[in-house]
C-alpha cells in the first residue's frame, strides 16, 4: 500500500525533510525508519541487491550494497519489466544554487552512472535553473551559468554521452514538457502543495509553479526528441529522499493523466563533518569536501573537523575502542573506500581499540584525495564544446544499446 | 495616483468583475464609474479623442469617439512618447474556449486593428490556450485546435502580417518568454493573488501560476525576435476591462524587474441580447449575436430576443417614446452604426416615439449581417497556410514602417 495522503511538515513536530530543509528533533539523527513510515515508500532489501547483480551480472554498486539507496518506490515494477525484455530510462537532476559541488553532491550522479552503464538505459538530467532562481534569488542569468558549471561537474562523472540529454530548465521548458506542466498542475490544487511542500500565503507564486516543473521530466512525452512513440516507457529516479515530496506528488497525478507512476530509489543523506544531524550545510564551507578543495583541505579538515567515535585518551581508546555509530572517518569510508574486505577489517579494528582514529583519518584522507582528485582531472577535460554536445536537444539513436 | 491595492471579488458586496465573472448586483447594470474608481484606472476623455485624432491625422475610431473604450491606465504617456517620435507596441489575447466567436469578442480586436494602423506599430496577439485547458478543462489538443480555429476569426478583421505576430502559448511559452515569466512569478506572493483573482485553496496551481503567463507579453524582451535590442519599447493594451486585474498586477511587478508599466485602453463590456447585466453568455446561443450566425439567425435573435426601451402599445410608444437607457438595438447600433448623423437621428426619432422599436431593430439587423457577411467572406478566405505566416516566430523588419 502506497501513502498518497499529504504530510505538512510545518505540523510535524519532530524531524523535518521536505527538498528545502532536512533537520532532526533536537539536532540528533535523521529516523530513516520513521520517514519510509511517513513518506510511504518502501525498504530497498537484500533481495533487491541480488536481484540487480542477476540482471545485470555485475557486482552491485557500492552505494547498493552497502544500504545508501535503501528505499523505493515500485523498484520491482522496473526491474519486472526488465526482465521481460522492457527498457526504462533514468532521471535525476540538480539544483545549481552554487558553483562548487561537494562530495554529497556527487552520490546521486555516482549512482546513477552506475544503473547507467548497468542497465544500459538512456538518462535525462535536469538542473533546475529556475527553482534556485525563485528560491535562493539569483538572478536568472546567474543561475543559468552556475546550471552549465555545475554541468561540467556532472559530466566529469562519466556519463555516456550516446545516452544522456542534460538540460536547464530555462533552456527546455515549453512545447511537450510544458503542456505536460499544464496536466500536472490541473490535478493539484493549492492545499495539496501546501499539504506536501508546506507552503504558505506570503510565498509566491513561482514556488507554487514549479513541482509541476520536477515532475513532468517522469513522462517521456515530455522529450519528444527522444521517446516519441515510446509513451509506455517507464522511468526511474534516483534521489536522495529528500525529494520524495516531488515524486509523491507526481506518483499520484500519473494515473489521471494517462502516464506510468515514475518509479524511485532513493539515498540516506551524505552526513556533514561534524556528525550525522541531516545534510550538510552550503554556508559552512568546513562541514563538507568539496570537489574544488586540495589535498591540503581535505588534510586539514578531516583531521580538524570529522566528529568521530573514538574515546578521549589512547588509554581509553585502547580499553573501549571506537562508536562506530556516530564516527564520521567510518560513515564516509562506508560511502566511498570500495574494498569490502578492508572497510570490515577497519571496522573490525577500530571498533575494538586496536586502530586509532588518527590511522582511520589517514585513510579516509587518502580515499577522499583520489576521488577529488580524479573528479578534478575529470572535470578539467570537460570542455565548453561537451557541455553544448550533452545539452543538445538531440535525438538517442543508440540510447538502448 | 494609481491604486496598486488587492482587491479582492469575493470581499465585494456589489458588482463582480474579473476575468471570469462579470455581474452587476441584483442583476443590474454594470457601474463603470465604481469600477474605474474601485480598480484604479482613469476615464478617457474627449481631450484623448481629439489628441488621437491630432497624433495619427485621422478621425477616431467609433469605439473612441462613443466612448466604448472608457478607460485607461498611462495612455498619455503612450501619446506623450509617441509625439517625441518613439513608437510602442500592442498586446491583446483571446482565450480560446470556444469555436465561434460573438461580435463582443471581434471589439478589441477591430479596435487593435484601427490604432495598428493609425499609429503604424506592431502587434502581438496571445491564444491563451494553456488558460482555457485549466479553467475549461478541455484536453490539451483541444484548446490547441481552437486557438487555431480563433485565430482565423482574429486574422480576418484585418491585420497587417508584416507587423503582426500571433501565439499560442502551448507553442511559445519557453526561453525569453519563460524566464520573464519565472521573474514575475518571483514577484507575486499567494496572498497578493487571491486578494486580486479571489483563487481559493481548492483551485489548481496551474490558476496560481497562470497571471505571469498574461503579464509577460507586456514586455518586449519576451520577443526576441521581434523587439532584440529595444528592451525601452513601450507596451499598450486595448482590452475589455474584466483584463485589469491582471495588468494591475503586471504594472505593480514591472518596475521592480526593470520594465516600463504596460499602458491600458479598457472597453466597456458588450451587452446581451436580453438586456445590458453584464457579458454574454457562452452557454445561451441566443443571448449574443456569432460571426457564424445567417442572415436568418440574426433577424430571428434580434427581433425575438433583444431587450428594447420601447412602450408596451404603440399609443404609449407615440406618447411617451423608448427608454433609450436600457434599449438594446439602440446600444448596439452605437458600438455598430458608423454614421454619427444617422445615429442621432435615430435616437432622436425613437427616443420622442417617431420611430417605432421594430424601424430600429430593421435596421440593426441590416448592420449587423452586413458585419457578420463582412467577416464571413473575410474569414472564408483565411488559409492554414495565413494562421502557420501569422504565427511564425520571425523578425518582423517593417514592423515600424
Amino acid at each position: 500500500m502506497e501513502k498518497v495522503e499529504d504530510q505538512n511538515p510545518q505540523q510535524e513536530e519532530d524531524q523535518v525533510v521536505n527538498p528545502w530543509e532536512v533537520s532532526a528533533k533536537d539536532g540528533g539523527k535523521i529516523d530513516y525508519d520513521k520517514l519510509i513510515d511517513k513518506f510511504g515508500c518502501q525498504r530497498l532489501d537484500q533481495s533487491f541487491v541480488d536481484r540487480v547483480q542477476r540482471l545485470t551480472s555485475r557486482p552491485p554498486h557500492v552505494f547498493l550494497r552497502r544500504g545508501v539507496f535503501f528505499a523505493h518506490r515500485d523498484f520491482n515494477d522496473i526491474l519486472d519489466a526488465y526482465e521481460r525484455g522492457q527498457k526504462f530510462y533514468l532521471y535525476t537532476g540538480r539544483g545549481p544554487s552554487s558553483e562548487a559541488l561537494h562530495l554529497g553532491h556527487l552520490i546521486p550522479f555516482m549512482f546513477t552512472k552506475y544503473l547507467q552503464d548497468a542497465f544500459k538505459v538512456p538518462l535525462v538530467i535536469q538542473l533546475t535553473d529556475d527553482e534556485k532562481c525563485m528560491w535562493k534569488n539569483l538572478s536568472v542569468e546567474e543561475s543559468q551559468r552556475l546550471a552549465r558549471e555545475n554541468a561540467k561537474d556532472i559530466i566529469a562523472c562519466g556519463f555516456d554521452i550516446s545516452k544522456t540529454f542534460i538540460f536547464s530548465d530555462f533552456d527546455y521548458v515549453g512545447g511537450a514538457f510544458y503542456k505536460n506542466m499544464v496536466k500536472v498542475a490541473k490535478c493539484v490544487t493549492y492545499n495539496k502543495v501546501v499539504g506536501i511542500f508546506g507552503f504558505t500565503g506570503e510565498d509566491h507564486i513561482g514556488k507554487l509553479s514549479f513541482p509541476p516543473v520536477q515532475a513532468v521530466p517522469s513522462f517521456p512525452s515530455s522529450f519528444p526528441h527522444l521517446f516519441s512513440g515510446k509513451d509506455d516507457l517507464r522511468c526511474l529516479i534516483p534521489c536522495a529522499i529528500d525529494q520524495d515530496p516531488y515524486f509523491r506528488m507526481t506518483r499520484d497525478v500519473a494515473p489521471r493523466i494517462g502516464y506510468h507512476k515514475p518509479a524511485l530509489i532513493e539515498s540516506l543523506f551524505f552526513p556533514a563533518l561534524q556528525g550525522e544531524t541531516g545534510k550538510m550545510s552550503a554556508s559552512d564551507p568546513n562541514s563538507a569536501i568539496y570537489v574544488t578543495d586540495s589535498a591540503k583541505d581535505i588534510k586539514y579538515k578531516v583531521n580538524k573537523h570529522a566528529f568521530t567515535g573514538g574515546q578521549e585518551t589512547i588509554e581509553k581508546h585502547r580499553q573501549y575502542g571506537a562508536n562506530l555509530e556516530v564516527d564520521i572517518p567510518i560513515k564516509y569510508l562506508n560511502f566511498f573506500l570500495e574494498d569490502d574486505a578492508e572497510l570490515e577489517h577497519i571496522k573490525k579494528e577500530y571498533g575494538a581499540g586496536r586502530m586509532l582514529t588518527g590511522e582511520v583519518k589517514k585513510r579516509l584522507i587518502e580515499v577522499l584525495t583520489e576521488i577529488v582528485e580524479r573528479h578534478r582531472r575529470a572535470r578539467a577535460a570537460v570542455t565548453d564544446e561537451m557541455v553544448d554536445a550533452f545539452m543538445a536537444v538531440r535525438p538517442l539513436p543508440n540510447m538502448f544499446d
